[in-house]
């Protein structure tokens, strides 16, 4: 691929972009797409539809960038809270490192790799992209000292710029814990309540809580099963006992009707009575023992538990409780709406199989995917194509198609593939057994992220096109040496890569073009117009992987082909833009992790850093410059120790609350009188079924509720449907009403 | 090697053994070697030291045997503690696991072993060792089934054993904790406090506890600065202190003299007079400012905080304190005879720097150690050697000899090479920086562990006699194979390995050769006859690895050369009868862990026992019998799957206590009225200096101990000798009285 075909890949890549973002400036102007575009807004003020046509609405206009850009990072928090902050602070770092990095590379590295080798220079236009990467310096070439400082620079920076964030995230953390009094911090999520034979799991609960934990305990909360299984079975339940109501009430009326009849026969009309008074009586009593027992059946064998101060539930989430740590487990209970209720009854003894045979699943995953991988590795080798599929022969010989064969279709491929990755991780974090929704998407941020690693970097770096290449990673000796001759090879490809896939997403982001094309089938196909709003929460599960990415191939190109490092500064430069517009206008926060995605940004980047020296390291070997070498080592060492360093200093606080903290704040309200007000909160916080759905249940089982209502226990009967729904498109279907028994 | 070199190397360990056995029962008898042979029990009853002469003391016997045996477990816990039980079920867990596989492998292997190949068999003492081993089955043999069967018993009965162990194990821990109470239970071990100019680190203390736990804090006690530094420090400052003290004397003595004198001169007698007092003056003055300010510039940051129920100190020990995860780092106290205390005084900061240094550390050391272990395996092939030491080779064409050279001398000479191993390694552990003796030992037992099993077996295994052939390890995809071809060849080695090391190592430990032959230089030598008794604490850091290696060559060899298991069964009965005699008789136990090493001798025995799975696939892959290959994959699954449940399942017993037992001992002790009585006893538990100076030294600090006493803190400055002394040779010298000043 010569200089060219990049400009061309870049040239249609900007194109689309620009018309995108024009697209996205009309659309996001018409009224009937401000469900789609202003999700987060209509939710939170009133719906202001004018459907008034003005000329003004179908010319684009850039506006939308600069209140993108005017918001401050106040507003940012306070509207979407930590998580969003983060995730631009994220940006922002990317931002900041690679104008560092395109300084130092493209007037420092670019001409020097240029001017490596004393060839006669074609024009610039039909130049190979190969003699701007660092395999044109000669070998033993005295001047590596430059690339060596270079990766030295971009390192020091990185981790001062990552401390500074580090620091900034870990108190912005603090203070959001400080805020407002939240219900989960009062709140243990106790699983695993040892089964007894005489009593029911609510009253373990109670007995075991207030035995050990008189001083600090309130009360708790029982959780019930609610699996879609579980639902058919309660459905069916019901549907049985309204039919023996019907019959009942069906042989009630033969009774009534029959005793005129039974002159007929030599039975006795009363008799008859009677039996069908005993028989409605048994029913009757069967009916309500039924109810008692399958509630307590449907009981699982976990609870939350309320606290009366934050440090006493943080105490005993932290404490092992039992001598046998497999039961009585607790941990501190995620955000009201963060819970994912359909996995709190799932046993806990299941939880770590679940845990590894998820973990293998990824695994077996990543190395199926490297079907597709392999496919459009081929396509970048024109000529392997050409002999497999000759039928193409004549028109892959046009200079065009082959540009963008060679140049676009592969990344555009690669995409598609891609495109299936996110809902399957996501998948595999629910079978995981995760207590909350963000826990859930962190986890499969987490996969999300080492499958894009795996797939997107090192398939293609190591294989080229063959698979059976892949047996040079089993030799981990050779990974440095294979790594460097590979990764300048696959230059070109990553930077196309980053033209198409990053570009491309961001519109694709921007013009949410799933929602769009539903809202338009909606409207006008379906003919539906419900004022049932869906308004998506973040997907970061998806988006950090993104960004991450770029930031890998950033670091680790940098010195190698700096050529990238322009385009990579454009796509941070869209990405901050754009996300901060989605941020505001479209995603809404349902709940907050208080920046808990922070570390997992931190160790991709310093992985990132130490893969980039790695592989400079095996350049150096490679271009027989064993002083540049050498020096690489102490970076790597040191990028390693700051690592350390930051674990050691940081990570805690974000894995647990600070007992000085929560102290603090429990003496603040005391001292306020605030704490009884948050105790009587607690009562409401934890509703495993909407708000609607409860006083009807209440209703149906007011008989138990009264039973544990003194003992300080709340038992609500009650059924999931939200959180069977995937939250990223929440489309809240308007709630059965189910019809009460009696 | 053919096997009757073998018979003779077993022989010669037979024949010494038998000695040093005999010898040992007659030593033991010996009035003099009381103090060698019987610590423990001189420690624990009066000393009753006959020197009456008995033919009797000279005829060998076999009673210590029968009296290691008799001993109950009961005895050996209240004697000894949990932790000398669970090294003990170790052994005991061996013996078994190997009479279960000697069974099935001697009678189902051996003879497939042997008549593997259709080949005419030599006489039997004349036979190859090789024939006894897997490499003279056939290729694709139909009888590999019963290799296969043999592993999945020996693997499931293991797995059966362990749990069992681990199972019992625990409950004696829970036994354990529950029984006396405890200081350590009561103590939470603050390090990092935060400097703060206004006040000392026992204000901040002080105020911290009483600020945030001021409902379970109770008093608090400093730690000091007593390193070897500090103290010469000390030293130098009391001696100019003195020195100070002596010179005013002499200044006011010269100065009442002086007034007779001061006649021959101008200046008024009364004047000097005046002077010498204004400097006397001054100079108490300066000493007691000094004397506070130095008392202020000791205290570290440091300080073992007491609490007034068990709950509450692992409660606080186990929450994160501050926002800052480095200052308030909280970690519950060792046992007080187990505190380290040169190392409390470390800066918190270091020790991750710490921590990873010595593993580098280790690991250098490790490879380092490849030198000596090619040397002796060179031995092993003798026409090497005789092509390089040409004069030898007269010597080494006798059959005894070569006999002599190749099956003996390799191990006696690894073996003399790794005597160094075990005070270097606690050398490392002792800079990693752990708090207390238990958790340095614990600390250089893993290391000594895994570089026994990395130098012993897998240098031996690998490398042959070739360091370069290390580079095999770089390949994890070819380690079974590798290790397929290898393990087999270095059966013989191994099997002499158990005969030399293992039997040696033990008659050597019930010889107890070097107090033995200190005990002798003292007496007879240097004439010393002091009363001061040292007894050792039992080595586990040294002795736990030689017992996990020899598992480990067990299970590895076990199906591949079965002949290794007689003799490794006779190794684990020497073993049982050699330890108990020494645990009751030899060791005395200082402090308790209360059985934390078992977890590392699980994880090891399952390391082994995958290991000899692993093993097991590649000799089948290389013998090409694909079906028993297979079903060695679904066994090596369910062993990491069983080890996954019993961390699950156990572990967290063995890192932290439990609340429900905490809360239930402390309510046990609330009722009795035991409280008040242990809180008493906790102000004297932890010591930093041996108490016949803690009298003096209260005397010297009086003045600071009264300003603080009332508020609840003890400040003790204190000086220690007793743990810059290895712990092992625990000879303590009589303390050094440092004179007071005034």
């Amino acid at each position: 691929m010569n200089f060219l075909a990049l400009l061309t890949s870049a040239g249609i890549n900007i194109g689309l972009c620009s018309l995108f973002l024009m697209l996205y400036s009309i659309l996001r102007k018409q009224p009937g797409n401000v469900n789609v575009y202003f999700g987060r807004r209509i939710a939170e003020e009133a719906s202001r539809r004018s459907n008034s046509f003005t000329f003004e609405r179908f010319v684009p206009s850039p506006s939308w960038i600069v209140k993108a850009l005017q918001c401050k990072e106040e507003e940012i928090l306070s509207v979407s809270g930590l998580d969003a902050v983060v995730f631009l602070r994220l940006i922002v770092f990317s931002m900041r490192i690679f104008c560092i990095a395109a300084v130092a590379c493209v007037f420092g590295i670019l001409p020097l790799n240029y001017f490596g080798q004393e060839t006669k220079h074609k024009s610039f236009s039909s130049e190979s992209l190969e003699v701007f990467t660092i395999s044109n310096v000669q070998e033993e070439s005295s001047w590596f000292w430059v690339h060596c400082l270079a990766l030295y620079i971009i390192s020091i920076s990185a981790c001062v710029l990552l401390y500074v964030e580090y620091k900034s995230i870990a108190r912005m953390r603090l203070v959001h814990i400080r805020q407002s009094p939240n219900p989960s911090h009062f709140t243990v999520l106790v699983r695993s309540i040892p089964k007894s034979p005489e009593e029911s799991y609510s009253d373990s609960v109670r007995k075991f809580f207030q035995k050990y934990h008189s001083s600090s305990y309130l009360s708790h909360q029982m959780i019930y099963k609610t699996g879609k299984v579980q639902k058919i079975m309660t459905n069916a339940e019901k549907a049985y006992r309204k039919f023996m109501h019907l019959k009942n009430i069906a042989i009630d009326q033969k009774c009534i009707s029959g005793i005129h009849r039974c002159c007929l026969c030599a039975a006795s009309s009363d008799t008859f009575q009677l039996q069908c008074n005993d028989f409605e009586l048994n029913s009757k009593k069967t009916d309500l023992d039924h109810s008692n027992s399958s509630k307590i059946e449907k009981e699982c064998s976990a609870a939350f538990v309320f606290f009366k101060t934050r440090y006493a539930a943080v105490i005993i989430s932290d404490v092992l409780q039992s001598s046998n740590p497999m039961v009585w487990v607790t941990d501190l209970a995620p955000e009201p709406h963060d819970v994912y209720w359909s996995n709190l009854w799932l046993p806990y003894r299941q939880l770590w199989i679940r845990r590894i045979a998820t973990l293998l699943a990824s695994i077996v995953f990543m190395f199926l995917f490297l079907i597709p991988v392999t496919f459009v590795q081929g396509l970048s080798q024109l000529d392997q194509l050409q002999q497999k599929l000759p039928f193409l022969r004549g028109i892959l010989k046009k200079t065009f198609v082959s540009q963008i064969v060679t140049g676009y279709l592969p990344s555009v491929i690669l995409q598609l593939f891609l495109y299936s990755i996110p809902p399957i991780m996501m998948l595999f974090s629910t079978l995981e057994g995760p207590i909350s929704h963000s826990e859930r998407k962190k986890s499969a941020a987490f996969k999300v992220l080492y499958f894009t690693i795996w797939n997107v970097f090192f398939v293609n770096v190591l294989s080229g096109s063959v698979i059976s290449q892949l047996n040079v990673i089993s030799s981990p000796k050779g990974i440095p040496t294979q790594l460097a001759k590979a990764v300048p090879r696959q230059a070109t490809f990553f930077t196309t890569y980053v033209l198409t896939s990053g570009w491309a997403s961001l519109s694709s982001e921007v013009m949410q073009l799933f929602p769009l094309i539903w809202n338009l089938l909606k409207r006008y196909i379906f003919q539906i117009n419900s004022d049932q709003l869906s308004i998506p929460s973040f997907p970061y599960h998806t988006e950090v992987p993104k960004v991450l990415l770029m930031g890998l191939l950033g670091f680790t190109l940098a010195i190698l082909a700096p050529l990238i490092l322009p385009f990579l500064l454009v796509y941070f430069f869209l990405c901050y833009v754009v996300y901060r517009n989605q941020i505001l206008n479209v995603y809404c926060s349902k709940y907050e992790t208080g920046g808990r995605m922070w570390p997992i940004m931190h160790n991709t980047t310093i992985f990132s850093l130490v893969l980039s020296q790695i592989i400079a390291l095996g350049v150096f070997g490679l271009k027989k410059s064993p002083v540049s070498a050498g020096f690489m080592i102490p970076l790597v060492i040191l990028t390693l120790l700051f690592n350390e360093y930051c674990r050691q200093r940081f990570n805690p606080i974000f894995k647990s609350l600070s007992a000085m903290n929560l102290i603090e704040m429990d003496q603040e309200d005391e001292q306020c009188g605030r704490m009884e007000e948050i105790h009587q909160q607690l009562h409401t916080a934890y509703q495993q079924l909407p708000p609607d759905e409860i006083d009807f249940c209440s209703g149906e089982c007011s008989g138990s509720h009264e039973l544990h209502e003194n003992e300080g226990s709340r038992t609500i009967q009650l059924d999931d449907d939200k959180d069977q729904t995937n939250d990223d498109n929440d489309c809240r279907k308007p709630l059965e009403k189910i019809v009460p028994v009696a």
